[in-house]
């Protein structure tokens, strides 16, 4: 394969002096003064080989495990924007407060599987960050926490705080998958420090990696998909294979993020035919490897409009579609990730809903197909009122949260509100009567306490 | 199957009295009395065998035939809403300008492969309404048009004046296939007069019928999935069949139009999970049985917003993934049918372009995969300006109609216009700009003084 030779005759960049030497004594051949590292073939192979296929995210609360591999299909809501909009406060640097909201609403809705970082909480310093930014995930949500990898000592703070939350010591929490990290590479053919340093820690402690190069074909990546695809394939086999040398069965799942620049303005592009042919192409490349696959709703729409609407189910679908089985930034992400939008995180939540329902089989039997309610009705008549209608009706379709039903008139009477306008009712809605999930007192305090404590010690910096 | 049981045991009313001779001469069971006409297996059976798999459309313009069935998709605007609605002159009945305003855009984009009624020209009389809308579409347009089956004489003068403009005598004219129309059968079980008499007439003429029960499940149909395809699979054979009895090889599609009444307000919901469902389970059918498959783009939103967007989506992929050859209303359908929006037209007319685009193969290559382009950019570089993307850049990415790739600051120094508001300007600009394709002088008089001499007579009524 194409990225097997990229990986093998042009090699990687890797910025870690630790992750060169683990790769080197696996026997990649390593080049110090360009910190290249050139990946032989049957290395590869064999760090594919131990990495497992499903993988079983255990949440805090009841029904909060998500198996990510398989069948199956997870969605995780916008992580990371440094900025955050909404139609009442307009559009501002992220905050801890927005990140709290957004946190609550992820909690709010269970077509959201897990959590992501949301939104930058740029009023926190970044040393301080990552223990408030936890801190609100652990008191907000009992889903599965995410923990962006900024340097050992502020991921090895999180995985404090998400035992203390979960009641495990560091022996346990090493044998359960309980959170989940993002790996960027630097396409093209790079890997940073904090980036080696995250898949190290986290194969270390067990815990899940999905390492997804961000290849925009024609800026970081050649501009044919095939070429954006091989060298995706060959920065996330990189990534793996670390990953699988730190520790054999490491959990780990094989991202892409494979789009196109926008030609007129440079800009990337989401959403778009390219968007949906790569993630088709990618999805087969992760069943080729036997790894789950994660793919991203994205649009690059400067508004929760119209466009962003149909960019996000382009990527929607060409996601599932490609057998995605984790699908980040399903709700709440616009303007190609500089913003988390509130009103968009509401109708993506519509929008997810009504894929989950639209995945549900169909029951095909004697009784469904309702030959004697055919029978019941004669002809020009209706099945309103029929016995097997009113047995089912009220669970028989999907119900939805924004779209309104109503006939024109009756709609323009109501207020003629559009979709975007009902989805901003939603949300405030759902903030005002939100509660968090239950968390013993005790929990609570030592959290408090060791957030204290390590504030009072200067937090950590990222490298 | 079900459905044969349906037509064998149940029967379909059917109120045209020639179309029950015809029935009963080629087999059927007919209770005068009731109008209920029962259907044999073997006669159905017989009837889809002569129907054609595949039928080829004859346009007048050069590259407007259209091919119907097979692996081909084919794209028709929105037909028949009353009213019509945009956000400069608001929303209003149908006229014969808007009607000729939405016949020049269906003829501006190419993704629309054939034209569709657009709206009712509510301002012409019933009995003249035909000829004028038929020499609209005749002057404006060189792409296959749509004729409504509103009785015999408009169908007659429809054909009549069709010829006019291909130059093909009435000999000819039965021996292609120039034009189509869409039967709607009276759900549940019920073939009217106008319908049946449309089957007839275009099936004698050698022109297509796409046969079309409009199922909605809790409605006109069975509450559940499986009773409303059966319902609509009985209808619709018994359409083929009746059309097949007129003529073996007449040209007609296999139509399904079922998705789910919205249980708050009992009106009709479109782009649903259900809807989805429900065309991925009548391409099934239309496959099983060998027939060309129609399905429809269709929303119930007030406006042309995010839910119209999202909804439209999902019918539109529901479409696709279901094998469509013909997918109806694809552009400009609103309020579940009773309003044509221009805005929602040049909204659907990116999304139609995005999804053909989509479905186009990717050429994978020594030269596409790149491993030149790949090595000659150094890690962490970029790929702009090599000559792998400087030779391909122009035409690597589909060019975006109405989305806006700018950044956040220069969309809002820009104006800060939404989707919505883009695509307003795109179809005045596009009607501003438009120049009819050309028609031969001799054949634009015949066709005035044939419209001249049948208003004269006073028209056609429909039955």
């Amino acid at each position: 394969m194409a990225a097997l030779s990229v990986l093998e005759n042009l090699g990687i960049r890797v910025l870690h002096a630790g992750a060169r030497r683990l790769l080197a004594a696996a026997g990649a051949f390593v080049d110090e003064a360009t910190e290249m590292v050139k990946f032989d073939r049957g290395m590869v192979e064999q760090a594919l080989s131990t990495a497992p296929p499903v993988i079983e995210m255990r949440g805090r609360g009841v029904d909060r495990s998500v198996a990510i591999g398989g069948r199956s299909l997870a969605f995780m809501p916008v992580s990371g924007p440094p900025n955050v909009t909404d139609s009442v406060r307009g559009r501002r640097p992220g905050s801890l407060s927005d990140f709290r909201e957004l946190v609550s609403l992820a909690q709010s809705f269970d077509v959201i599987h897990a959590l992501g970082p949301s939104v930058e909480a740029q009023d926190i310093p970044l040393n301080l960050r990552h223990l408030e930014t936890m801190q609100a995930q652990l008191s907000l949500s009992d889903k599965v926490p995410f923990i962006f990898c900024r340097g050992r000592s502020q991921i090895a703070d999180s995985f404090t705080m998400l035992r203390i939350a979960l009641g495990v010591d560091a022996v346990q929490f090493k044998e359960g998958v309980y959170t989940y990290t993002v790996i960027n590479t630097n396409s093209p053919r790079q890997l940073d420090i904090p980036m080696a340093e995250g898949i190290i820690e986290f194969a270390e402690a067990g815990q899940l990696s999905v390492i997804t190069p961000f290849t925009l074909a024609g800026a970081m990546a050649p501009v044919t998909l095939p070429g954006a695809l091989t060298l995706a394939h060959a920065e996330a086999m990189a990534g793996i294979t670390l990953s699988q040398i730190v520790r054999p069965g490491a959990p780990v799942a094989y991202g892409s993020f494979t789009s196109n620049v926008d030609m007129k303005s440079g800009s990337p592009a989401f959403g778009t035919p390219e968007h949906v042919k790569a993630a088709l192409g990618a999805g087969q490349l992760a069943r080729r490897i036997g790894l789950p696959w994660r793919s991203s709703n994205a649009t690059a729409s400067n508004a929760p409009d119209e466009q962003a609407v149909y960019e996000t189910a382009m990527a929607m679908w060409g996601s599932v579609m490609g057998g995605c089985n984790v699908l980040m930034h399903a709700a709440g992400w616009l303007e190609g990730g500089l913003s988390a939008s509130y009103e968009k995180f509401i109708l993506d939540i519509e929008m997810l809903q009504m894929m989950a329902e639209t995945l549900q089989p169909v029951e095909v039997s004697v009784d469904e197909i309702g030959l004697d309610a055919i029978a019941d009705v004669s002809p020009g008549g209706h099945f309103f009122a029929t016995r097997h209608t009113m047995e089912r009706y009220r669970t028989a379709f999907y119900a939805p949260l924004v779209s309104d039903g109503q006939n024109f008139g009756a709609w323009q009477e109501s207020g003629a509100h559009t979709a975007r306008e009902r989805a901003s009712d939603i949300w405030r809605k759902t903030l005002n009567r939100f509660t968090p999930p239950p968390l013993e007192q005790s929990i609570t305090e030592e959290l408090a306490a060791f957030v204290m404590r390590r504030r009072e010690e200067g937090g950590a910096y990222p490298p």
